[in-house]
């Protein structure tokens, strides 16, 4: 049956400060309760899986400072299926290392490679998906889930849609023709109203076995490192004696690494309620407002939003907000945040100018 | 020589939530460093009064939880000089007090009656028009100061002017005709469209024996309680001796109770950057902002406020605002008020939503 050999690689380093002031470098956003008020994005991630995918086949691919938090945050998940990275190389490196741990337990494992602290509301739905992309990869395909683009969005990646493969269980399954990282608004339109293209999920099934073959053809020099890590995993201080390949790996994304040179890539268009929650004001489309469109979290203290619509609260002190539209007040120990809901990706220059300014208590 | 005889009565009693939440019933608006950071509300109060009127002839009525932390602030005001009420009664019964204090120091005193949270830009201008106020006092006028009315304010008195009295060291000087309380809005635009009103500054100079007999003949039962406090005025338990009579004190504003029956009212029309500072809003028209007018208080921890105008944040903890507008960000240890600045005097409904609901921490 194919569903025995199916795992999930949850990639789970993200540095996390794009939710700040809330996520942060010790807490990033993975760990926090942002859609539910008792379960961490990485909890939902982990508990959306089964029955598809029970937590012994779950593997999760993270750095040194945050395992201990991530392993307690999950109890259901075996420890040594944790991964530690000595450092962050960007996704290409963890990926590898992530598959080539789960091909060392089973050498016919077909791998979900997934996000850590991205939303998905349908779960039912994504586990269609999931089960249908598994099979395609079982045929050599390296399979990834296309979102369906509803706005001109720059802060996405972008795949093109090609040839129609087939329609897998109520599927349709496409060639992927084409990958385009954050395109500029322009091209972002474009794209739009083509009609061709999908955002890209950032979620990709594929059999072990032959993404490695992809990482031996298209980079070398990563998968001779992998290949001299490969006989340390298991071994009780495998991050310690990586650390030196480590070093010698090249930083580069998995889209980048492999997905943008492979051949046999396809990609299933799915609406799954997918969202990156990259900002405070994706947060707004996620979570269901009250009445007058306002989020609360962390309401402890009763919060009184008088004449307040369309607004983001979250603390755990008492907030009291009188005509407001459109705002994200997001109140932590130590910071206050107040943004227009449309300027919220701006908060990452805020990010940057504190990480200028040397002021890293802040991030 | 007349300034001989005068002297100035601070009222000093304010509850204190109007600029909540950084004005608590601990700690009222006059306690606060609002429109310079190192000096409180009162402490501009009487200092702006030297030389005109130096610390030892100024008295300060006030209220047992405050006098303590009114005494330390201005230490150059004489202990004995602080008249200290059991509870509050109102201006009407404060004042006659506080001007009865007065009076057994010297009979022959005039008394500027003064509100302790006021701001006076123009000090200067200021002692000037007190100085004249004086002089008219002593020819047994009630004398009060009129600001310029520039908008249908409906949460300011009125006062019309009547016929031309005289013109005094350059301030025209002229009989109160009528004092109206904060009028509805179609009222007071009428009021403005006149031209004959100017809003009621709530400070009044008179001579102490006048205005004691106006007690006598408005409020007789005021006056009675007044005259067996009387000897009491010196005791070391002055306070908790006349509880019994205070108890009995009739609760009226000192504008109710005297000033709108008295005859001999004068009023001078002046001009000196007066505000009651009563709303949020209010202080924008009083501290001059930033090139982007943003104001800001208590920026120890280097407030970043990127794409941000007209927006006012007090608060220790570091503050980012992004893409506000028009907003007020108050930040205390236990509550966050985000406010729009044409909402700001929607704060007072908060205030009595905690009230009703019993949270007096909040108060």
């Amino acid at each position: 049956m194919l569903l025995k050999h199916f795992y999930a690689l949850v990639m789970a380093g993200g540095g996390g400060t794009r939710l700040w002031p809330l996520s942060r470098q010790i807490r990033p956003k993975q760990m926090l309760p942002l859609i539910e008020e008792e379960q961490t994005m990485f909890q939902m991630t982990v508990r959306r899986l089964p029955p598809l995918l029970p937590p012994e086949r779950v593997f999760v691919i993270t750095g040194q400072d945050q395992v201990d938090a991530l392993r307690a945050d999950v109890p259901e998940v075996p420890a040594e299926n944790f991964i530690v990275e000595p450092f962050g190389r960007d996704s290409g490196p963890a990926a590898g290392l992530g598959i080539l741990a789960i091909a060392e337990r089973d050498p016919d494992a077909i791998v979900a490679v997934l996000s850590a602290d991205h939303h998905i509301a349908q779960t039912e739905r994504f586990r269609a998906v999931l089960h249908s992309a598994a099979e395609l990869a079982q045929r050599n395909m390296i399979v990834t889930l296309g979102i369906p683009a509803y706005r001109p969005a720059t802060d996405f990646g972008y795949i093109r849609r090609g040839e129609f493969l087939e329609r897998l269980h109520g599927f349709d399954c496409f060639h992927a023709e084409q990958f385009t990282e954050k395109p500029d608004r322009e091209r972002a339109m474009k794209f739009l109203k083509s009609g061709l293209y999908n955002w890209n999920s950032g979620m990709f099934i594929l059999g072990a076995r032959d993404v490695l073959e992809e990482y031996r053809r298209q980079q070398p020099e990563m998968y001779d490192l992998l290949m001299q890590i490969r006989p340390l995993l298991g071994a009780s201080d495998f991050t310690a004696q990586i650390t030196p390949y480590w070093e010698k790996m090249p930083k580069l994304s998995i889209d980048y690494a492999i997905m943008e040179g492979a051949t046999n890539i396809a990609v299933i268009p799915v609406d799954i309620g997918w969202s990156d929650v990259g900002t405070w004001g994706m947060l707004f489309d996620v979570l269901e407002g009250d009445e007058n469109g306002n989020i609360i979290r962390g309401a402890g203290n009763g919060h009184i939003l008088l004449d307040t619509v369309q607004t983001l609260v979250v603390s755990n002190r008492m907030v009291v907000t009188i005509g407001l539209e459109d705002l994200v007040v997001v109140d932590t120990d130590d910071v206050l945040l107040v943004c227009h809901r449309d300027h919220a990706q701006d908060v990452r220059k805020v990010v940057k100018q504190l990480r200028d300014q040397g002021k890293d208590s802040y991030l």
